[in-house]
């Protein structure tokens, strides 16, 4: 097999408690990479249209990449794809943290689950063996304590574990797979899937380096990244993500109060520096990553936060704090301690919540509905109790435990101009009114509302180092972050594809990125982990052909253009604070076209000669008759 | 400006007998390139729609390559478009020889010609001056006696030269413009533009040293050039390109007796070998290369062929030789001296004389017709005779002078089965039932048919070190010669791209191939030249983006899906000979639909979002309304 890879991908049947080893050839590997790579096609192949999210039919891929686990920084992430349960098409995501690297070592490179166990179990991978066992006696625990007891069994404390909570267990629809106590793949709910099959966790321990077909060149690359990216990201490195939140509130472009507003009094409370300043225990890292925006915090007073499930991340402190109207860093870190450990979407759980206050502070949902709790925009109390009855389907947290969508429609038609989600799936962090190329790639991306299969917002600054990073691309000139031109949308697309080629080779975009770490370093690194001759072009096509293969199993699934929405919230400006614009829809909706012509997507449907340019004619097949 | 450029692009205006320097921003350099890049920019940009190609509307612009004259191998050629006499669209080719690096060395990256003289004229270009000067003197002298008076009256015997012979005063429509007596842009009757002009040459002398911007990198490139091309390319070194010839006969590939067949009796007395041991003088090259393809040879009797007009390339050999039944080398070495002193595209003029002689085997033609001539395959004194009548416009050369097509049209209907061109353009001598993706190419080029707008032959022996040398686009499986699939319409698609690219760089087919120097390092060599931090994502991409301006062009003129056709002819194997197979209708038409699809080209033509994708938005407005 090439470099890079462990040639192994092992296949989990639940159903029949089996496991089994596969081997698939060297150009495989090469054109689907890995990561988001793999889930699309495994999705797309393996599972039947329409099959039930949270049913045995659904699988749940782990997948890993080549760069996974070689010591580089930004080369420790992992992904978990199935269909989703929040917005019944293509779900996937990826997380940080040890368990990517671990999994390398222990000898796979992906693992797909299918069927359903009849009682809890979980999956122990140890140096190349893999062994289903049972998981009863782990059944509703929180993270800490699942984790605690598989190394205790496994009598080794290094295991690295990727699990569900009680949010999973549950089957909250925006329930994600954790690891290592701070690191999620969070968002499409694959921890609703997870549990629907009754897995509660994997255990990787291994000894296997990660083949690297040129060390020297390997290592130059890795000592430049580790020497040059903690000052370049110096900001990531000092305050971590929730550094840009001082940079978004006066640009308006902090969610605020369900997306109402994008800037909120006192900001500088929950902030970067006011983290820093407060609550702040140390930084900490995923494997091997020099930049290292993680952190630790501690709170005593008046919620205990355990240090050990990790700070919030700017993510977090947008959608449980401003988006609820919350500037309470102490509640914002409790919040995420919670979703830690229950194993939850910090992002659609804030929102969620935020779109359930604005539905309360209108009269749509009475303290009758909510079993007493007021939800008000800035009731950090509120926002904790329901964090926790969502994990739990406690009482209004079951019906919120749905998502926002199907919330709404619980509540009623008048509750839809307060659901900010599309496809099903909550808007995360970023403010599409000011980031409007991101605004549209929320629309087209085969998640719904997401910033992971997506331009990255660093873009909207493509000034200076960051537009000649795009040089390369043909990108000479800069453009504002709400123009929606066909220039800006041919960034769009160009980025959006390297995001996607990110998360096929499963790393950081922190790290990774076009300004920091630049693509021909990029390339460089590819080259000397795989041995492979590539090119930035071929990077970009596997991009590409992973986007395809996602939106083919999205309109396999019934989606059509019709679901490349945004919400009409967004298409009216801020009623006061900085930003005083908003999308347009006429620029939208011709953004949109622009993106799908660029694509080769007439009607939003890739063509035979698109899939074929990207070798993938065989998905021809899968897209619906007409 | 930017490093490889001078930054001056001179423009001529006969009609007032003017010359003027224009400077353009470092972008406009970056995104456009040279060459073919510039010629389709200043068409589409300057031209009007439906101007008499053969009238003082049209321009002819000459145009080199950043790389053009920097002392590497491939780097020595340069362009020459307008529209087309003989297709009415988009008209370009490109040349070897000295002058292109002359003009670059004379401080100008392009000349545009607009206008008309009212008396013939040529222009002078010595150190970054220009000046028109009278030319009546040298109208109607043939290639050397032109390049001599011009040398002689500037008193300079280093003078390089482009030119017209007579075939371009006569407005041949397949006229080229010749420079160094052996090199010609060839293809698209741009001769015969230059002649409507009443421009008789372009004389060019320059001491201006081309700027390098990384001198270390490109020496290391040139050398690794001039040290393994030539073994590399061994068999273009040793017997020219007419080695093609041992190795197309025997698998059907050799254009015989207007297309009828794929191969000749006696192929081996025209072949490389047989050029060695009979005619050969010696070995030329262009400016810089190491591989010297070119050819010196020599005949005494029964014709005298003057060594300094060079020997038959392929191309020539096949179309003034088994085309037309030929198999006389000296006849054929012949022919291609008089091409080169009238200033004749050996390729349509062969083929031409090809069409004539089968009108003539079936009766379509009778001696009255041709003044006695015997227009018969076979007859290599009726050939010569008729490539002189055509140079001047004499007797049935006259007809034959309007090309195929509308020689074709003057015979009648019956003719029109042997009328082997497509837009106008005559097939050059690929066999487009062997090379089916070359076929493709010739329905879709923007030239009409033609091998320098298209896949490079050498691309369908894709096993070993040529499909290694596609791996970095993607293309990780060898296809078959006659595969038409999406698997292979991408491999027309991006090959297809690379040679515009080469196009707009100028540079030359034979070095700069995938093959032999590979993508990796003629980026390198663009990088160590302009000093751009470039990747061949982006040079493609140059390449896409003149692809469609081109398209452009032709879709302005009035030109549509319905123009992409192939000659019935090549849909029926040849009635006998090694070569089975001939074009499916249904897979050929299947692959041009992939094609378009691919290129983001429903109905055939470029949508905003694809133009806007290749940074040229300001083109769709040239697009035809529906």
């Amino acid at each position: 097999m090439p470099n890079g890879y462990n040639g192994r991908i092992l296949r989990v049947d639940l159903s029949a408690g089996s496991v089994q080893t596969e081997e698939y050839p060297d150009h495989f590997y090469r054109q689907y990479f890995g990561g988001e790579g793999f889930i699309s096609y495994f999705l797309l192949k393996e599972c039947k249209a329409g099959i039930e999210p949270l049913g045995p039919d659904n699988k749940l891929i782990f997948a890993a990449g080549p760069l996974t686990g070689a010591p580089a920084g930004g080369c420790g992430r992992h992904s978990v794809g199935g269909k989703s349960p929040l917005t019944g098409g293509y779900g996937e995501a990826d997380s940080g943290g040890y368990w990517g690297a671990e999994l390398k070592m222990a000898g796979f490179d992906a693992i797909i689950v299918e069927g359903k166990a009849e009682k809890p179990v979980y999956l122990s991978i140890q140096d190349g063996k893999a062994e289903l066992k049972d998981a009863r006696n782990l059944w509703g625990m929180k993270a800490l304590e699942c984790q605690e007891a598989i190394r205790g069994e496994l009598g080794d404390k290094n295991i690295k574990v990727a699990y569900i909570g009680p949010g999973g267990e549950n089957m909250v629809r925006f329930a994600a797979v954790m690891n290592d106590l701070d690191a999620a793949a969070g968002r499409t709910g694959m921890g609703a899937v997870m549990g629907s099959k009754k897995l509660k966790a994997i255990a990787v321990r291994g000894h296997q380096r990660v083949g690297i077909a040129d060390a020297a060149a390997f290592k130059d690359i890795a000592k430049w990244i580790a020497d040059n990216t903690p000052i370049t990201n110096k900001g990531m490195h000092d305050f971590g993500t929730a550094r840009v939140v001082a940079a978004l509130n006066p640009a308006g472009g902090l969610p605020t109060r369900n997306f109402q507003l994008g800037s909120i009094d006192g900001a500088n409370k929950i902030d970067g520096q006011a983290m820093l300043d407060t609550i702040f225990v140390k930084r900490r890292a995923c494997y091997a990553c020099p930049v290292q925006c993680k952190r630790e915090v501690k709170v005593d007073k008046p919620y205990k936060v355990d240090p050990r499930y990790g700070g919030p991340e700017y993510e977090t402190i947008a959608a449980m704090g401003s988006d609820c109207g919350i500037t309470d860093l102490p509640a914002i870190a409790k919040g995420n301690e919670l979703a830690n450990a229950y194993g939850l979407d910090t992002i659609s759980c804030g929102a969620t919540i935020a779109f359930a206050m604005e539905c309360f502070e209108n009269g749509l949902l009475k303290n009758k509905d909510t079993g007493g709790v007021e939800l008000r925009f800035g009731n950090a109390d509120a926002m904790l109790k329901m964090v926790e009855q969502i994990a739990l389907r406690q009482g209004f947290g079951n019906t919120l435990a749905e998502g926002t969508a199907r919330a709404s429609r619980k509540i009623g038609p008048a509750s839809e101009p307060y659901a900010m989600h599309i496809k099903g799936q909550e808007l995360p962090m970023h403010e599409p009114r000011l980031k409007q190329g991101m605004g549209v790639g929320y629309a087209i991306s085969p998640t719904g509302a997401d910033h992971c299969h997506n331009i990255h917002d660093t873009v909207y600054t493509n000034v200076g180092p960051m537009l000649e990073a795009l040089y390369p691309l043909g990108i000479l000139e800069p453009m504002a972050a709400n123009d929606l031109s066909a220039a800006k949308i041919r960034l769009v697309k160009y980025y959006t594809e390297f995001i996607h080629f990110l998360n096929c080779a499963v790393c950081c975009y922190f790290v990774m990125s076009l300004s920091l770490v630049g693509l021909e370093r990029i390339t460089q690194l590819v080259r000397a982990v795989t041995g492979w001759d590539t090119t930035f072009f071929e990077l970009l096509k596997v991009g590409e052909r992973s986007a395809n293969l996602a939106r083919i199993f999205n309109l396999r699934e019934g989606f059509t253009v019709k679901d490349d929405t945004m919400p009409k919230r967004f298409f009216a400006p801020h009623p006061s604070g900085p930003l005083k614009v908003a999308l347009d829809p006429k620029a939208f909706e011709q953004g949109k076209q622009l993106y799908y012509q660029m694509m080769g997507w007439p009607n939003g449907i890739p063509t035979p000669g698109r899939l074929g340019e990207l070798g993938i004619e065989w998905a021809a097949s899968q897209l619906p008759s007409k």
